[in-house]
């Protein structure tokens, strides 16, 4: 049985023989007994494994290191230890030896160190906890928008469209680098490609879950995102994950309640299943994680422009590294001024157009867009979302004005032709909402197998 | 409001008034009156939307075309028509404008004419239940999963390693085809790609799934998978998801177990939140479709040998296109027959080793190995999976027989000498799964955009 289980209902199971697969997180032994901390990964917690010379292997048990895969056979008792319960071996088997080199150690060792051995480093305390607090909070994402009438699209990764700007891309090809062919004008001819065509993995889902959402009225996506950006910095991969919403018939105040609503719901989640993560996250990575959260799931948050964020920026006596500027983007150091100075999160709405997104919906003072970017108190901007433009005519100026290439999005601007709609949309990096739901804080620590520039090992 | 939350509670909106936001997906007008079949997107179901001359925009209302996005207020009364219930509108506002040459008018279109719409074909009845069917199968896997304890787990899919062959994997790259790096020895220097080498995108999480079983013994993953295949059927794509569980201290009696119960839940769970959807594909696409669904569910899956179904092909009095071989793979034409003969669902298992994964764990004959395909009545193979390779020295010796570039993969088989154990995995094809769920034949039609060979618009 899986111990999660079994802890679970532990009383239940009070001298009664139970079975369990997993390994020896430590091991203590005496001359006639011994104490094997146990895991089997299915939980945070541990089980006290208690033998004694009774057992006919019983030397060879004593033996164990840490790391050996065992299959027990015992009873659960109460515990003269520590813990409330433990168990009374009757049988143990090893099932895969673990030798004395072996890197994972019942002892702290650095982030740094663990990220060299990025496939042992998940039987860790730390990223036991952090992995699975990344699967469950995956969990009520999908629980969140499944349960408001969403509909999951699988947005494709391949594409032939540069819109985002092709530089930021990775290009994908099946031609051989060191066979490559040539058309007339001696430039590699991608007609012979796959695809007939230069191609690209997309750093966004958006434009197809637009699609999507016009004829599903509210659509979420989830999954890989890429980007080229040769930055190595505590936030930034080149792989990470992506939560994409898209909402018709709707406006960005009904944008902010939803992003509002679904990030207390998702927090509420891991608080009510990932107790014990969280703890050992409060306890080991960043002391008062838990009222954090909790104060979160009860805030509400505020709603300001970015006008008056420039405001309150200008007239605040602080000496800053970036001057705050009314048509300029905003700094780290602003971002931690302005959660702090409201004491919880912030949404920040209508940006200066010029540092914002070609699709995003004009406001009527022809200088800003309805553009909100939310910012949390110790994660920074967690979510980013606007308005969409519905206009025909405005979206296309917009684009040839920021040199997109419209044949490449002719379809995605047709979808204002046919029946379109006022409606808005988020992204949110999974990532960094790890990031805000651990403590931990780089991004190569949330990642089972980190991509950075230089580093695609495992 | 959603009209899926106004139709499942229909009976309290009675004479009372709602609002709602959708698109006009057919529309009849009368001198006095007229009816809107009207779709929001979040059911498969319409509403009839009756509204007469007492409006004061009526001659305008009327002039409305197939498409537009509207607006409506009005109550809910008992229909005199077809339907149960319909709206008596008290205003309908046109939000969006829909032309008349609009692609999708209500009319059965051919698949083939769909697919060159892909960004239109979502509002058609047909893809609304296929791609709400796919949304709910997927929620369902994630359900299934979660709650037996799984860990999920998000595999990289941008890899340096190519023990798959690396032509049938994507080249990744940052470099401009027009303007290559060449090292001393006139090849394209890879050290100046972003990760220093040449990488690929992969067509497997198994590897890094295996690393995150030995840690949290059971883990799925559920992402997008790339092939390079350059084939045009009705079953390959270029791209598309995979559902890989693996699960440690698990046999492959237990992996079976794992297999059929988890298949029967999901088309359970499908058979309960997609009827009107299913009804429709029913109808439609596949008659007989709910009778199939259903029998599955109460089904038990029938578990034999590759030996044996040779054998049983090889008595069969049926003039194979391809010859039943001891030591080869069986064919579509096989496939068939076994699930007839067996009436359902069938694992084969054990088959010759020379024509399975270099991973897979060898049996004591020496000849085959310890995999199992799931063969589906209608489907094919849905599943493939196996027990994996446990012993290190034998792992390295199919890894070499086979040509495998064992070293980037030592990590892959280092975890044989940490705490190693005997696990088991399998993957699905997603969009296998769709087909099998909707009856719709061909893999285009269930994946939002497709991509394959010559083809990555949209």
């Amino acid at each position: 049985m899986d111990l999660k289980d079994l802890l679970a209902d532990i009383k239940n199971y009070l001298n009664k023989e139970v079975h369990l697969w997993g390994w020896i997180r430590n091991h203590r032994d005496q001359k006639t007994f011994g104490f094997i901390d146990f895991s089997d990964g299915t939980c945070q917690e541990h089980l006290q494994i208690v033998y004694d010379n009774n057992l006919a292997n019983f030397n060879d048990i004593t033996k164990l290191l840490v790391g050996c895969a065992i299959e027990v056979t015992g009873k659960i008792v109460e515990s003269k230890g520590n813990q409330a319960y433990e168990m009374q071996a009757s049988n143990i088997k090893l099932l895969g030896n673990c030798p004395e080199d072996y890197p994972i150690q019942p002892k702290r060792h650095t982030k740094e160190f663990l990220r060299e051995q990025a496939y042992l480093r998940p039987r860790t305390n730390l990223f036991q906890a952090v992995f699975r607090i990344r699967s469950i909070a995956a969990c009520a994402i999908h629980e969140y928008f499944q349960s408001h009438n969403y509909i999951y699209v699988n947005t494709p990764l391949l594409t032939t469209a540069d819109c985002e700007g092709s530089d930021q891309m990775f290009k994908v090809t099946t031609l051989d680098f060191n066979n490559l062919p040539y058309d007339s004008e001696h430039k590699v001819d991608m007609k012979k490609d796959l695809f007939n065509k230069l191609t690209f993995i997309t750093g966004t889902g958006q434009l197809h879950g637009e699609a999507f959402a016009m004829a599903f009225k509210k659509i979420y996506t989830f999954g890989p995102t890429f980007r080229t950006e040769n930055s190595n910095t505590k936030t930034h991969a080149n792989e990470f994950w992506m939560i994409e919403p898209e909402i018709a018939f709707c406006h960005l105040d009904g944008l902010m309640d939803i992003e509002e609503d679904m990030l207390k719901f998702v927090v509420n989640y891991c608080l009510l299943h990932c107790q014990k993560e969280l703890e050992f996250c409060d306890k080991f990575v960043e002391n008062g994680l838990i009222d954090k959260l909790t104060k979160l799931v009860n805030s509400k948050f505020t709603r300001i422009t970015h006008h008056e964020v420039i405001d309150i920026l200008k007239k605040a006596k602080v000496k800053w590294e970036f001057n705050p500027e009314y048509d300029g983007d905003i700094a780290k150091e602003h971002e931690k001024y302005i959660t702090e100075y409201f004491n919880g999160p912030v949404f920040i709405t209508n940006w200066p157009k010029d540092i914002k997104a070609w699709y995003m919906k004009l406001n009527d003072d022809d200088k800003t867009v309805a553009a909100v970017d939310l910012e949390v108190p110790g994660a920074g901007e967690l979510m980013g979302g606007s308005e969409r433009e519905d206009d025909y005519d405005k979206l296309i100026k917009r684009a040839k004005d920021l040199n997109v290439d419209v044949d490449t999005v002719d379809w995605f601007c047709n979808l204002r032709k046919y029946g379109g709609c006022f409606h808005s949309g988020f992204g949110m990096g999974f990532e960094r909402l790890i990031i805000y739901l651990t403590g931990v804080d780089n991004i190569r620590d949330v990642i089972p197998f980190p991509r950075t520039p230089g580093n695609c090992d495992y």
